[in-house]
């Protein structure tokens, strides 16, 4: 049987489009999800705004951190507490990370300017680009360490 | 001029030939990377085999953990303070990530078997397939949560 034969000229083509579906389709997805995990951070923690933080938040927020309530009702009672009792803390985001469904935040919290404040590594799960579920991490930053090394 | 042919029963083989090499080499480093990482870990923090866990580090190990001291010399240090003090204890890795040159672990740390323990993220940087650089984040997982929520 006679094979049935492709113009060679076609390839380049065609191997990109292959290429493309089936590799770089997930990196696309994980750099929209870490897009949105910053913009809910800076509205959220830096803006104290937390209406404008949960529009990226899913259908719901798992919360894992142990001192805030659930969902995004427990949210908006964090954001409250902080611009009530610390209106000048900041969360300066040091470097974010994104594998799967995760994105990861290394994070100098400080809550009063001039304090050398926390060192906290956020986690946070997304489906359909929304946030749904949120670990955190958080160590007080001490005066010094034992090499001489800062924390980040 | 009559087109340069291909027999199309060629084309998977093509495809994913120049798929791998395009798109999945970074991919198949970071999985290497992961495991180098968890390797580590397990032969320094559980089995307290120094020793063993740097063949993992590369030519050196610059240290973010306030109360380490830097370098191999202070890993070695440090595992053998856990041998002599907390010789039972136990990390156990709850979640892996990976992120071009980093490797990410969200890790349960006890000292003692049935203690609470910590939580801890490790944030791991590799060059050439070896660690060379580590920040951690560590925070005791108290009684209760705000949540009901465990902090995994």
């Amino acid at each position: 049987m006679r094979p049935f034969l492709l113009p060679a000229a076609l390839l380049p083509a065609l191997l990109l489009t292959a290429c493309a579906s089936t590799a770089s389709q997930l990196p696309a997805q994980q750099e929209a999800n870490r897009q949105v995990v910053l913009q809910f951070y800076e509205a959220g923690l830096n803006r104290k705004d937390a209406d404008a933080a949960l529009k990226y938040v899913g259908n719901r927020y798992v919360q894992h951190n142990p001192n805030a309530a659930d969902g995004p009702e427990g949210f908006k009672q964090f954001i409250a507490f902080l611009r009530d009792k610390y209106p000048q803390s900041h969360s300066e985001i040091l470097n974010s990370f994104v594998d799967g469904d995760r994105v990861i935040l290394h994070v100098h919290a400080m809550r009063e300017p001039g304090t050398r404040g926390n060192a906290i590594v956020d986690i946070f799960k997304l489906e359909n680009g929304k946030i749904v579920e949120h670990w955190d991490v958080t160590q007080a930053i001490p005066e010094k360490t034992a090499s001489g090394n800062p924390m980040f």
